[in-house]
């Protein structure tokens, strides 16, 4: 987050970010040299030392930021949403929608904690968590509410992350189908999968729900 | 898969494949250099070229084997299994069980497709595409059957192998859940996930439920 903001120092800036993602992206972390940033950006090597300080900083800047914008729109998309399956519909079509436009972040997010020194690391893994927790709060509540019926909370926050980062993998702009049936089929993947089953009659409704 | 079977051939290329996996797991593809390799493993750099031609041809023996495992183990999952809904519950299974034991050739099989060069990529393509056939050949055999719900097959047969792999970023020997509990819970994520969701009591069974 440590920028320096000189003449033209944003645009520099965000010039580095892209390009560091693009190679990132490309190459791996390892594999990419200043040398290269650099050069992608058109500006001396020497020059990158007036915008980063390190690329270890650079990568933790593009996880860190990554993760901080996620917690923020999420929280935007949540806001008003009542109830746990509400709020679980609204955080599957935000992560989806969100995921469609952010494939080297996200990627970058995954592959590249290998990269990252200790104390960005950590300082990762406890942004990601804050991210987890927000579903596993929409899925605790929705059991409490009565209305999920879910084995294991933490799984199932990870098994939902997992299906819905998945679409990085395989999405692209104007394919088959639409934006919205993309994010009505993966709603209705989740939100089946933590619902109870075929309600059996007798034992069904709130008391009835086992959450083991 | 063009593997020189000289003295010791066999034990100095699995030693070879181990090193690789560990140290493109560690460090990227493009990261890894042959000298490297060859000092993880004992031997001489030129020594290498004994038991394989080049880098890529590494990698790609090392995904493509990973993928052919993953089909031919699949294979003696289902045998035997019949329905829809048996044969999706042994997929899971065997899929979540596998992936316990492969972290690292899942990683490298996802994050270092970038790396593989155009005929590799299109052989790992057309493999992981047989493997996502096997789910999705489930899946439309289940709407068929009337015991399946599903929007659209393809963009449910990736979210259920993302769900599935996501196991990879999390799971460790030893935890807090017994192995047995961890794909219990991913069962019944993915079965709900893919039935029709509490069917009304009239026009449940086969006959009244909606394939879309």
């Amino acid at each position: 987050m440590a920028r320096t903001i000189g003449s033209h120092g944003p645009t520099t800036m965000e010039a580095i970010r892209k390009a560091g993602l693009r190679l990132i992206f490309q190459h791996g972390y390892e594999a990419m040299s200043l040398r290269q940033l650099a050069a992608e950006v058109g500006i001396q090597p020497g020059s990158l030392y007036n915008h980063i300080s390190t690329k270890q900083e650079l990568l933790a800047d593009l996880i860190q930021d990554h993760i901080n914008d996620l917690l923020r729109e999420l929280e935007t998309a949540l806001r008003d949403k009542e109830g746990a399956v509400e709020r679980l519909r609204a955080f599957v079509a935000f992560h989806v929608s969100y995921h469609m436009t952010r494939k080297r972040e996200v990627f970058i997010a995954n592959s590249e904690l290998r990269s990252l020194d200790p104390r960005n690391y950590e300082a990762v893994v406890a942004l990601r968590g804050a991210y987890e927790q927000r579903l596993a709060e929409i899925l605790t509540d929705g059991v409490a509410e009565g209305v999920f019926d879910v084995d294991d909370v933490q799984v199932a926050t990870f098994a939902i992350i997992a299906l819905l980062t998945g679409l990085c993998s395989w999405y692209r702009p104007g394919g088959r189908l639409t934006k919205d049936a993309i994010i009505a089929a993966h709603e209705k993947l989740v939100l089946s999968g933590v619902m109870p089953r075929s309600a059996k009659p007798s034992p069904s409704g709130r008391d009835g729900i086992k959450t083991e």
